[in-house]
C-alpha cells in the first residue's frame, strides 16, 4: 500500500509502504475513507517538533474494516468506522472516567495518512456505524476523528453551558469547530476571534455571534467591551502558545474557565494569578472516543455540518500540496482521499 | 475600643484604638462577639509578607450588630450577623456569578481582631440570624467566615461530588475543614495527609477514611497505592506552597481536579503538565458569602460542627499568644474572645 512519510522538515512524500496486518488479536485493519492534515501535524512538518528520521504521519482516519483480530467482538468486516486520534481500551480507569485519550493501555495514531490502517485495540478505538454513510456526510465524520471532538472538547473543558458567554481564540479547524461546539451546547453569545476572512465566514456559518479581529492586549480589550467589562464566561484556547493561552485566561470573567486544546509551546502559568482570577483550567488532547457516539448522531441526522471546515479535497497521493496549503495559510484544512 | 496591631514581625499587640464609626451609607459597625488568628495571618506574623508599618489584623468574625449605615436594609441593631473575610455588594456581576471573594466593588476585612468592627457593605457581606445562637455554636458560626467557607471552596472547585475519592494537602484548619466539606459533599474516600497527631484525629473525626503521613513524592506515591495507581479524583490543596501545590497536582487522577485555596506563594505551573494530565485546576480566595447560608443552616442544626478545629481558646487581649502557639504548632487555630 501508499502511505505518507514525513522525511523531514517541508519534506513529505506519499511513498510505497508495508501493508499493515493484524498485529495482536485486539487489532484491526481498515481501508481508509477519508483522512486529512492537522494544525499539529504542522509542528512536526514545520521541524518545530524535531524531525530526526522518516516516519509515517497521520492520525485523523474514517473507513471500512478490512479484518479483525481474533479477540475483537464489536467489528466486522465491511463496517464504516470512525475512531479518534487516540486508541483505547475503553475498558481501564482512566477510560471509565472519560479521559479515553490518557487510556492506561493507549496511545496516539500516527500512520492515517495512508490506504491502509492498523487500529490497535479496535474494539475500544472504533465506533461502527449501522450502514454505510452517504458520501456527502463523509467529510464531517472524518472531523469526528480529530478537529470536532476537540473542538467540542474545549467546550466541554471550559464548561459552555446553556446561556453562556463564550470566547474562542484560534480561527484554525479546531477553533471554527469549537464555534459550533459551543453553539451546539447552548451558548448564547459566542465571540470568535479571527482576522481571516473565510475563517470569520465559517465562524459566523457555525453560530458565532460576533467576531474580533484584534489580538492580544487589543483583543482582551475587545472581548472586555463586548461582555460588559466582564469578560467570557468560558473561553476555548485552541492554538497552544504562550500568547494565545494569555490572551484566554485575561478574555476569561472572574471565576470563567479556560478549556485548552492546543498543542501547548512553552507555557507557565502563575498560581498567582488563577488565584486572583478564580479562573478554572482544564484541557489535553481530547477524549473524542467519549463522544463519537453522540456526535455521529449527530452528524448523521443533519444537525451539525463540521465538515465544512474542509476548503480544501486532494487526492491523497497529492497530500504534500495539503501539507503546503495549510503551512501558508492558504487552506483551512485539507481533506484527502485514497 | 482596643483591637490587635502588628507592629513589625513576631511584634503583635493588643492596644487601644479609635472606634470605629459609620462613614459610608452602606456600612454597618458590629460588636464583636469572637473572633480567631488565620494560618494567612502567620504570613504577615513571621514577616513573610513585609511589614512595613503598624497595621490592624483580622479577618474573621462573627458579631451583634451595633449601628448600620441610612442605606442599609437588610440589617438591624441587636442582629447576631455572620460575614465573610470578604466583604461584598452582592449584587455586582462578579458576585452573580458566585465569586463574591472578588466583587467589583468589594474588598478584603483587616481590622477584626478587635471589640468593634466596621463592616463596608454591610447588606451584601453579613448574614443575620433568625435569633441569637446559643454559645456553644459561636466556634462553629465563626469558622463560616474564613476557614470553614474556605475549605468549602476548596471542595467545591475540586469538584467533590457524591462518591468521590479526594484526598486533601494540608492538616492546618482550612485543610481539616476541607475534610468535613468533601464528607458533607458526598465523597465515599477522602485521605488527609498529615503527621500531626491531634489533627489526624479531627480528621478522622471529620470523616476522613486514611491517614497519609508521608509527603512529596512519597505521599504521591502512597496516595497512588491507596488507589489502584489512579491517584484521587479531587484533590484540596490547603497549604499554598510550590511543594504542596506539586503534591497535589501529582496525587490527582488523569482528570480529575485540584482546588486549591492556600494563598500561593511561588508557584508555577507548566502548560505541558495540565496537558498531558488532563488536570483541572480553580482555586482562589473562597466567596465565603456564597456558601453562607447554606453553611448555617448545617451549623444551627448541629449537622456539622467545624468549631472543633480551635483547640485554644484566648481572651482578645491575650492575642499574642494565639499567634505564637500558631506559629510554633502547639495550636490548630486559636479562638479570641473579647
Amino acid at each position: 500500500m501508499r502511505g505518507t512519510v514525513l522525511h523531514a522538515p517541508f519534506d513529505i512524500r506519499f511513498e510505497e509502504r508495508p501493508d499493515p496486518r493484524i498485529e495482536q488479536a485486539t487489532d484491526a485493519v481498515i481501508r481508509t475513507v477519508a483522512t486529512c492534515v492537522c494544525g499539529s501535524d504542522l509542528w512536526n512538518y514545520r521541524g518545530i517538533n524535531p524531525v530526526t528520521e522518516p516516519r509515517p504521519i497521520g492520525h485523523e482516519y474514517v473507513g471500512i474494516v478490512e479484518e479483525v483480530g481474533a479477540e475483537v467482538a464489536s467489528l466486522r468486516a465491511g463496517q464504516f468506522v470512525v475512531g479518534g486520534f487516540a486508541y483505547s481500551d475503553n475498558t481501564c480507569a482512566n477510560c471509565r472516567y472519560g479521559v479515553q485519550s490518557a487510556c492506561m493501555h493507549g496511545g496516539f495514531m500516527g500512520t492515517c495518512q495512508a490506504e491502509l490502517i492498523r487500529i490497535p485495540l479496535a474494539d475500544g478505538t472504533l465506533v461502527a456505524l449501522p450502514e454505510q454513510p452517504d458520501a456527502g456526510l463523509v467529510p464531517s465524520l472524518l472531523t469526528l476523528s480529530d478537529v470536532m471532538g476537540t473542538g467540542w472538547y474545549a467546550a466541554v473543558a471550559a464548561e459552555v453551558r446553556a446561556g453562556s458567554t463564550v470566547a474562542v481564540v484560534g480561527d484554525g479547524a479546531v477553533g471554527l469547530c469549537g464555534v459550533l461546539a459551543a453553539k451546539e451546547l447552548g451558548a448564547e453569545r459566542i465571540i470568535a476571534m479571527s482576522r481571516h476572512d473565510a475563517r470569520q465566514k465559517l465562524a459566523l456559518d457555525f453560530g458565532a455571534t460576533d467576531i474580533v479581529t484584534e489580538r492580544g492586549d487589543e483583543g482582551v480589550a475587545r472581548i472586555k467591551e463586548l461582555t460588559d467589562g466582564v469578560g467570557a464566561d468560558s473561553v476555548l484556547e485552541c492554538v497552544g502558545t504562550a500568547e494565545s493561552m494569555t490572551q484566554a485566561r485575561q478574555s476569561t470573567r472572574v471565576g470563567g474557565t479556560v478549556g485548552f486544546v492546543g498543542v501547548p509551546h512553552g507555557i507557565q502559568i502563575g498560581g498567582d494569578e488563577l488565584f486572583r482570577t478564580h479562573v478554572g483550567l482544564r484541557g489535553g488532547p481530547a477524549p473524542v472516543r467519549r463522544f463519537l457516539p453522540d456526535l455521529i448522531g449527530r452528524v448523521l441526522d443533519g444537525h451539525i455540518e463540521p465538515g465544512k471546515v474542509f476548503d480544501l479535497t486532494l487526492p491523497l497521493d497529492r497530500v504534500a500540496e495539503g501539507y503546503a496549503a495549510m503551512d501558508e495559510r492558504r487552506a483551512i484544512k485539507a481533506l484527502l482521499l485514497p
